[in-house]
């Protein structure tokens, strides 16, 4: 068992040092390595493999509501950059700019996009004349670039993937029925499909998208009680229109300006998965988003049958349409073992010749280390309910640490404690005024997380300043 | 019938101006637009369709060999695109420079990368330590930028987007093994899946890729008797091994480079889609890569019960697992059945009154136009069968034109006339000598497309120069 203490002794416990049990994992999990580009990663199969399997879901779901997907240009030159004020300036400090190509010094210098709404609207400018061109329900898989100074792998990097949406409608209703809309889509796959529970609701001014009337988002609590925004979407209304020209021909012939939507969500939902799910023991993926869902781990395999029947145990599975793999390569049990859990492979099935000859094997659930006797005739329909059961479990014990990580504050002095002792959110009434967000920020290290879709009316004063409170916030300190 | 005309008339006959139709083509079926930024495109959700099913598909086919999906940075630092002496001087002059970040200037300009042999490389010299670690199978879905001067849609763009495959293996034998294994795919797909039949062989000397030692390539031929290299495949030996210093401990415990590979395949693939299929009515697609195989049309839409049968109709066939979409629009049937063909939907699905009373309705093939009465019964059967013989027809039309434009030349004289004259394929003999593939170049701008697998002795003397022949090469103009 030296191998297998050595593969645990390497990773730092949570508790210890949450920032570096987070680097251990995704370095022993293998999901990213550094790469010889400052700030940018490479994902490795591990990782890639759980993005094709958030990209697949997350387009099914997209195109169930009729969104197609198209691909726009990487580069923006910087005079289309520069057309909608708001948008610029949000995004002008934290771009990779192209200067040359081909040998040459450009005549006008480009961007690397840092997100598309400029090209989006230039493409739509020309492609939108009359309401029979409507509605636009576009979206692109693409990568992004953002000049960061500090990097985490997922978290935030110079380069990431992400999908970003693009709509363009003929009123400003329907633009905000599809901002709503692609909000609740996120908000489902991430409770549904990542088991990650979320707080709904619209970003205060401050903190919303660079050009947008209104953003809304989806906010989840890690581990450690910080918050991560975990998908936003936006209603442009006509503002963009206007800045880009984007005009139609209605029924009645009359010349209207579109209004638009973006939204998006970004390869941090794997940092998501490992920070919600994850323990000392390392990854631990819901069984829907997992690309490997089940691990065979044969014991004493060099035993006559075992390996034999080990490989036709994956093939039951596999037939029976699980994603299934077969570790028999020459480590002890118990190292694979730890190498299963550290990858985050909701369960294992330990097969042995004890099992074999009692016609059974042994399931053992990554979530809660229960061990399960099944006898091999119904391995795959018992499957189907363990690993469901885990999907379950995983889900409410996320919503549990969630919902006990949540606080309540009436006055400043209990809002600042909370803040600062007690990792979490923290709901607080606000009287809507800027500068109460400013000096929380500055005091604290908190920002607004959101005005939740679900009110409360916790007392009628701002938290902060005292004033007559308008809406209540949910606050904490964030990714 | 104005309408139909209008849009029919709009496009260039292929026979008048072969390149002027490629475009109409494109933009009529709205596979791509024109973009905002110079010599990158748009493309447009039929065509990026298209790119879905093709990834899809290749995606599949690769992972059954063993291959996993990666993702590398997008830029390349100078100094590690300069470390490998003939990648650099192939690849430098064609590239795009990022020199300023975040508001400041770089201390080293980077690259958009125009291929990613050089960040494999960085990343396989720390990833592969000991034989353990071999095979890398890895490949990257991503886009790639070439600072090219002239630009045509899908063919040839500044930037566009592909698959790279990398791998890495313990011995010469393996990597050439793997070379071949992955042309093999490519071939297979391009005839199974595109229907576009494709010669095997291997570049010249003079027509590899920079930095390999052997590249092999599929080739096909266009209708108008161009050929486009359809997909390359690289052995590197050991010459970015030791450029990059990637080693590893071999089991008898000597320190060993590495053999690698790489092989690609772009969005041309669409380009080739509509060169080899495409007619005067537009857009011609084999049903297995058609984004929608059947269009339902219904005739006189406004009788009683037409639209609800056209309705079931279209949910009966994609119940039984085709891919289909109903024309309920306010257009004439007419204008859509143009609009249908100019799409490339391989069939349309005919319904009106007098089908209805008869249980029948018309089935029509774009390829050959035949019109087939079918038993609604039977449809879902029929439309199998229907689809497969689409394929089938397609693949043996594409591979007589390709036969019927292949020639052969024994003589300079023959050579030159069938190259001026006679659009496709010359086969001839060569006598292995870079100066015959340049004086030919500069005589007739043919140039060398592969030494075949299938080697034939067509004479003893190099067409060119006359001197012993050593191989047989297939000539043609190429895109």
């Amino acid at each position: 068992m030296a191998e297998n203490k050595k593969l645990v002794e390497e990773i730092t416990s949570m508790d210890v040092d949450f920032a570096q049990w987070y680097t251990d994992v995704v370095k022993k999990a293998q999901l990213c390595a550094y790469s010889g580009v400052k700030g940018c990663m490479v994902i490795e199969p591990a990782g890639f493999a759980i993005w094709e399997n958030i990209r697949a879901e997350l387009d099914r779901r997209f195109k169930a509501t009729g969104v197609e997907n198209v691909y726009l240009p990487m580069f923006i030159p910087e005079s289309l950059l520069q057309r909608e004020k708001d948008h610029v300036e949000g995004f002008a400090p934290e771009v990779a700019w192209v200067t040359h190509g081909g040998g040459e010094p450009l005549q006008e210098r480009m961007c690397v996009r840092p997100t598309s709404e400029t090209l989006f609207c230039d493409y739509y400018k020309d492609a939108i004349q009359s309401y029979r061109d409507l509605p636009k329900l576009y979206n692109q898989w693409c990568s992004v670039v953002r000049w960061e100074k500090t990097t985490r792998p997922f978290l935030r990097s110079r380069e990431f993937l992400w999908q970003e949406g693009h709509t363009a409608h003929a009123t400003a209703q329907e633009a905000e029925e599809r901002t709503i809309l692609m909000l609740n889509v996120y908000a489902e796959f991430l409770e549904d499909f990542l088991a990650i529970p979320v707080v709904k609701g619209r970003k205060t001014d401050k903190e919303k998208f660079a050009g947008a009337e209104d953003t809304y988002t989806v906010e989840s609590l890690m581990h450690d009680g910080k918050a991560l925004q975990s998908g936003t979407s936006h209603n442009f209304g006509d503002g963009f229109a206007k800045a880009f020209g984007i005009q139609y021909t209605s029924k009645d012939n009359r010349l209207e300006y579109v209004h638009q939507t973006s939204w998006g969500m970004t390869t941090r939902m794997i940092g998501a998965l490992i920070m919600v799910h994850g323990d000392d023991s390392g990854l631990k993926l819901p069984p829907k988003v997992a690309p490997v869902q089940v691990m065979v781990i044969p014991i004493q395999q060099k035993k006559e049958g075992v390996l034999d029947k080990a490989a036709e145990i994956k093939d039951t599975l596999a037939a029976a349409g699980f994603r299934v793999k077969l570790d028999d390569s020459d480590k002890t049990p118990g190292f694979k073992f730890s190498e299963q859990e550290m990858r985050g492979i909701p369960v294992r099935v330990e097969i042995g010749p004890k099992d074999i000859a009692a016609g059974k094997c042994v399931v053992v659930r990554r979530d809660t280390r229960e061990k399960i006797e099944v006898s091999l005739d119904e391995l795959s329909a018992k499957m189907a309910e363990i690993l469901d059961a885990i999907q379950k479990n995983m889900f409410e014990t996320a919503r549990a640490h969630r919902d006990s990580h949540t606080y309540t504050a009436t006055n400043y002095e209990e809002f600042c404690d909370i803040v600062n002792n007690k990792p979490g959110f923290v709901k607080a009434m606000w009287c809507g005024d800027e500068a109460c967000e400013d000096k929380i920020k500055e005091d604290t290290t908190a920002t607004s997380r959101c005005i939740p879709f679900e009110q409360e009316q916790l007392a009628t004063t701002c938290v902060c300043c005292g004033k007559t409170a308008t809406k209540m916030l949910y606050w904490g300190k964030a990714y």
